[in-house]
């Protein structure tokens, strides 16, 4: 009988779950692999998460013809899951519902944060000390060393950080789109694309479409690929709002560079999140601040997060077999 | 029979009613005043407004023996009453509450926004042009020039603009302590001074504190004031949001600067609210800048709000006796 792995990366806004045969230490062409809706427990709280997480186990179980004896183990990482309480109210609501799943009582789990399974997959199994940079909504920074070490750099949330990500550009451009109407900056061809998105006849309107009801991050948060786009364009207001996400987001890995002995010039540097992926300038800008200032070597990521999540399950798996996790 | 004019002040925590004797033409040194709850109509709905500032008329006649047909007119600034639908629908509000004061069938009314009357307030009479520079928890800046224009810039919020304003200040704040934690920034005075004040043991805490539950902008923007504090005793990091602050605030007369050809180096600029109040090196870099950038001749408030409220229920006085509101 075959055994899988399963990996499971709970973000805001959907929920990935892949089964991995055991005997495979890569991410296939053709994964098996479902995906539901988010699953981060601030969100839709503990027990729900918990829910979502045993449904999309048991429907990609029928899918694929597994029964859940064969899975020897489920790696989760899920978003806003980052405080060590917060993991415990976690396991406590996937125990009471994973025991009505008729899983081996030798499976194993491990759960963690989505920025540790990203981690986790986005660098190979044999390189040691790594670091990956994300900037979707938000931004942080996550790393590992030789000696097992874990690191993070920013993650703060709306309020206090997420320097460079997307909710946080679509703030500066919103100033900047004010600031060029009142005559306190320079005209931007953000004003009209910003308008023109949200369907607004005046800047004025803005001051509605911001305060008459609570707008979603995720909401404002898609405003950043007009900066996007007018950076592309050569817009210089929405290039220097690019320019100084790069500066942010590098800063990450310049704190995170000055925390372990391990980290020079050679490490690999890896980036994750929306903003990355859209914004061909912002890569390149973040690619070149590393090499001008030595920080490490930039690399694609190795595999997605689902994946790095079944190998934190392996991980778990060997403890059982007495192995250290950080084998 | 003495005649009054009223001046109402209604801002977002207090408002502020004044009495003065039509004969009057200057701020007396002991005025005939009275201050109640908050009237934003934003805040406190557009009804409830008209029924504190109904009561904090007749409160003010009860305990200066004034009636109400010795009121002439009645000017009132409010906070959040910038559009024209906002001004009428508070002309409505406030119609059917005095109808039923049994004010005199010739009193007059003016109703606008807080900063037109902080503006007429903030001029001495006399001064046909000038501006206003307001930072309190927000910011936003007002003109008038020769020929009666109005001018505005900024007041945009907390999301879209108040640069340089409490809310805004605090964040920054926020923003550095969270970015010394992290070794993305310099350390500062500031980190010690926040945790401190909010109560907290280490920089994580504030997650807890500014996502647990939704805080009041008020709330937050009073961090401003740890910032002051800590310019004042040389604070490297404190000291450059200040001046960045300046910055912002002079953008805002650079902008209006432009907007009318009666505007010149000799044009009066005056300043109000908690920022400039309690932060000296604050004023002091506005002042300096304005001086480098020859936009103006800075002088202290002639007058506060509620003077000009009632200078600008006497201009509606006028109206009705056949001059120009702007005379």
């Amino acid at each position: 009988m075959k055994e899988f792995r399963v990996g499971i990366d709970g973000g805001g806004t959907k929920t990935k779950c892949l089964f991995l045969e055991s005997s495979r230490t890569e991410m296939p062409e053709q994964p098996l692999s479902i995906t539901g809706a988010g699953s981060n427990p601030h969100i839709v709280g503990f027990e729900e998460a918990a829910r979502r997480i045993k449904g999309l186990v048991l429907e990609g179980c029928t899918r694929y013809n597994i029964s859940p004896e064969q899975i020897a183990s489920i790696g989760i990482g899920l978003a806003g899951l980052g405080r060590a309480k917060d993991i415990k109210r976690m396991e406590e609501a996937l125990d009471a519902l994973f025991f009505s799943l008729n899983l081996s009582e030798n499976t194993e789990y491990y759960i963690g944060s989505d920025s540790e399974i990203a981690l986790e997959g986005a660098l190979a199994p044999e390189v040691r000390s790594g670091m990956l940079v994300i900037a979707g909504t938000g931004s942080n920074a996550v790393a590992r060393d030789e000696v097992s070490g874990f690191y993070r750099c920013g993650g703060w949330g709306h309020l206090l950080g997420d320097e460079g990500g997307a909710y946080y550009l679509s703030l500066k451009a919103l100033s900047s789109v004010v600031k060029a109407h009142d005559g306190r900056g320079p005209r931007t061809m953000l004003s009209e694309l910003v308008l023109q998105a949200l369907n607004l006849e005046h800047e004025q309107d803005l001051i509605q479409y911001m305060y008459e009801k609570p707008r979603e991050k995720q909401e404002v948060a898609q405003l950043a690929s007009l900066v996007i786009k007018a950076c592309e364009k050569g817009d210089e207001v929405a290039t220097r709002l690019i320019e100084e996400a790069a500066d942010e987001l590098v800063l990450h890995v310049a704190s995170l560079a000055k925390q372990s002995p391990y980290f020079n010039e050679r490490t690999p540097i890896t980036v994750a999140g929306s903003m990355f992926t859209f914004s061909p300038t912002l890569k390149r800008a973040f690619q070149n601040r590393l090499l001008d200032r030595k920080l490490g070597v930039f690399q694609e990521p190795h595999a997605p997060p689902e994946f790095g999540a079944v190998m934190l399950g392996k991980k778990a798996e060997n403890v059982r077999e007495g192995g250290g996790v950080h084998d």
